[in-house]
């Protein structure tokens, strides 16, 4: 069947050329050299395509050594709009080498978000041996129809083929859109689970072989509603202590709680055909207001892994990055964890040990108050605080980064009578938009007075991890001179710092 | 039986007296005369204690004329702790007369939130004759226990007397409050709606004679859990066009996605036992952050009216108010709309005619760009502002109120790719708090560009509704000079105002 494919690209492989995106190196590893002004926020250690504009994470999987980052890209600016998918790769989840766009705009429509499977069994039957290959399923949009489509692969991702037969399904909707697919073994079947976005209901589809797909389930309304549904994704995740749940994503844009753009879940069972909540509660995967579009890598060992777009719909376009917009969050290990009667997601990034640079803060401090801790920060580069604390109640511990102008960034542990994080982001003066909200929060259970807390900080942007991962704080932030030192303050009590680390990341 | 009730209060009225918490013209009365620095901030068209401190509000009936608020209030100093119930009552829901405190404290605990009915048959059989009385329903809470509470009135909610038999629903919790009482008149009836706060579940229980309580169903998890649930309301909302469901409110606190307080809510259908949710949605019912535990008033004719709380418990402690801290909201009329697969939440103020003052700005506004209307403010005085507009797609409409010093509070309609409103408080530099937000926002269907907008703004607060009441968003906001402009701003495009009216509120 192969044979039959015709190439995907609408624009010609010369075009994309002509417009510098064919195979250059990673932005993460090429930042430093061209730290030019206007390039000062882009991310050091989260991925951003070398220009142009991107927002969610598609086709996620591991696929014979490399891990695939494909996402939604407008190649031509850094403006959301016809878009491709993206595509970079990485051996290790933290360094990523950009690759030509994979799947193109045509005249039928936009390449809109969607997932990628290995083929492994050639069921789809698309591959000229019994060794099979990728297959990507992304939903084709025009402004009247949304439907899905497959491509297959059997170079290792670059280059494409689109699948005659396109779309593989086709409802007549407008708004049905971003498949995520998985191998469901004990159903020896593809399950795709798409969204009926304007509906707010989640779809889910079996196939035997990737093309033909047949509704077996939904799921919906449920939880915050937002304009639409977008980007779900299903996936069964370890929890802590034995077991495992499945768990099933919705992002929600517009009419996130913060405004804008969220990502909820849902934690049940699901038995290849329904999906059924363990409760009725809706719970928000990250705390912060850019998180969104949360995705997982398919055929990945061990718990899943999952990264999100770390940008918000209401401003994505406005953010002063240049000259591309969009940066993905770090990747980060999913996990659960039973407390109380609640659910909890817990979020833990990919060890950053290999970025590692010098560790300019370090050891424990005895229990004080005031500043506990400072340094220079060095110049340039990303950085990671970790720590370890316990408080008296009613302390409240601040990580903040500042430089001679007043300006500030800061994170919080607050002890208090509602223990619970906070990133701040108000003091930084770099970019304001009508719709940022200036900090974001997250209630700890009471009683709390000791967690961990690490702390991603790159050029323009803030992750917070907190309570073994319980809490994910991921904000944007533009300082308008970089940072340049970094306090460790308790205030309205005293704190002890059992362990404190900060270290530079290279890139 | 009513004559071996004892008195409830655990501090004796004289000691109440000597507080200065005995019968005082009600503060949105008596502000004017003594608008002191320290109380320049209290509400003139909104309810606050003449001192102390005040927030949920409780016992909320109409009855022989009057309507009563209840609430959560501590008498000593403005801070919470030591929770009594305070009184005021007033002929139309706008002008208020603070009367003594209800229900006190007792060395029993303290009177937590709950409700009031007219057992107009007197089925409880704790009134000397067949025209019943005023029955409260409360929790009273000690450290280790909380558990409902009744007591009776038979002078018009004056003074209260505790039922001998209390506690009448003791189920040996920590966290079980709150107790909303409603007469179900198909299952002739009382029924409580009533939390178990950290297990996250709302509780039925069913009463022939609001003394003896049976369990009859529960609902829960659902929705946003927070740390807490509290302060449940079930009431049934007439749907435009006809038709009713019935509407189960439930405030969480904390945990709210802005942080702090918030109040969802679930639509559907309740038979006297069971609440069954429509879909399993959650729907917040104010996109401020300063709007929490929603109640409505019993025997009301027409549709239901509602009260929140106008504060956060993440700042309600340190809100820079002297000699009381809390307010309530505007009371608002609750509808329900059904919009394409969706509900939506309908609030619309009460009339604020009896408080008309002067109009200082009226009249349309063609089509236009830039400033479209501007007035100087009345000094001192609460504002209104009404306003229907039709905006070229994209522009985006700003009521502002500023002063010389250059603080600004704005409200805005955006006709964009994302409609929807916002309130931005960032520009006020009166109070500043590490859990406030600085802006918070509201989508509209995508496409709207026309819409109604309504605007209370008082001395430490601003109340928008828009889209027909479906848009509500509350949020405290403290000025350091008092704003003397106001300005209205067309940005993005042009905008047509179809009507447009500003008035002083008199107190």
């Amino acid at each position: 069947m192969s044979d039959d494919n015709v190439p995907l690209h609408g624009l010609t492989r010369r075009s994309f050329g002509g417009l510098g995106v064919a195979a250059v190196l990673a932005p993460t590893i090429a930042s430093a050299q061209r730290a030019s002004e206007s390039d000062r926020y882009r991310p050091q250690n989260h991925y951003s395509p070398a220009k142009g504009f991107m927002n969610d994470p598609n086709g996620l999987i591991f696929h014979q050594g490399e891990y695939h980052l494909f996402y939604q890209h407008n190649p031509f600016e850094a403006k959301a709009g016809h878009v491709h998918w993206g595509h970079a790769v990485s051996p290790d989840l933290l360094r990523w080498r950009e690759l030509p766009v994979a799947i193109g705009e045509t005249t039928a429509g936009q390449a809109f978000s969607g997932s990628a499977v290995y083929d492994r069994d050639n069921t789809s039957g698309l591959f000229p041996s019994k060794a099979g290959g990728l297959v990507a399923i992304y939903t084709r949009a025009s402004d009247m129809r949304q439907a899905q489509e497959i491509a297959t692969s059997t170079d290792r991702g670059r280059t494409w083929h689109a699948y005659p037969g396109n779309p593989v399904l086709d409802i007549g909707s407008f708004s049905f859109r971003d498949p995520k697919v998985l191998w469901h073994a004990p159903t020896k079947a593809w399950v795709m689970t798409v969204v009926r976005s304007r509906e707010h209901r989640v779809m889910f589809y079996a196939s035997p072989d990737l093309k033909r797909w047949t509704e077996v389930g939904s799921f919906g309304h449920a939880g915050l509603l937002g304009v639409d549904y977008e980007c779900p994704d299903l996936v069964e995740v370890p929890i802590e202590g034995g077991g495992t749940r499945w768990v099933l994503f919705v992002s929600i844009n517009p009419g996130a709680p913060l405004g804008g753009s969220a990502v909820q879940y849902f934690v049940g069972q699901f038995d290849g055909r329904r999906f059924e909540a363990e409760d009725g509660a809706t719970r928000m995967a990250d705390f912060g207001q850019d998180f969104y579009a949360l995705q997982t890598f398919a055929d990945v060992d061990g718990p899943p892994v999952a990264i999100a777009w770390m940008s918000n719909w209401l401003y994505c376009n406005d953010v002063p990055t240049s000259p591309s917009r969009g940066a993905m969050t770090l990747p980060r290990r999913l996990g659960l964890r039973r407390r109380a009667d609640d659910w909890r997601l817990v979020q833990t990034p990919v060890a950053l040990d290999p970025l590692a640079g010098a560790t300019f803060l370090s050891g424990p401090r005895p229990r004080g108050f005031g500043l506990l801790a400072s340094a220079t920060l060095p110049p340039g580069v990303a950085i990671e605080v970790a720590l370890r604390l316990k408080a008296d109640p009613g302390a409240i511990l601040t990580v903040r980064l500042g430089n001679a102008r007043g300006e500030t960034l800061s994170a919080s542990f607050d002890a208090g009578a509602y223990p619970g994080f906070l990133v701040d982001r108000s003091g930084t003066r770099g970019f304001r938009h009508r719709y940022m909200v200036d900090r974001a929060t997250w209630s700890a259970p009471p009683g709390t007075i000791a967690t961990d807390m690490r702390l991603i900080i790159d050029r323009s942007s803030i992750e917070l991890f907190g309570l073994g991962g319980e809490a994910s704080g991921t904000m944007l932030q533009y300082f308008a001179s970089p940072p340049d030192r970094l306090e460790v303050i308790a205030e309205g009590g005293a704190v002890t710092l059992i362990e404190l680390g900060a270290r530079g990341l290279k890139f």
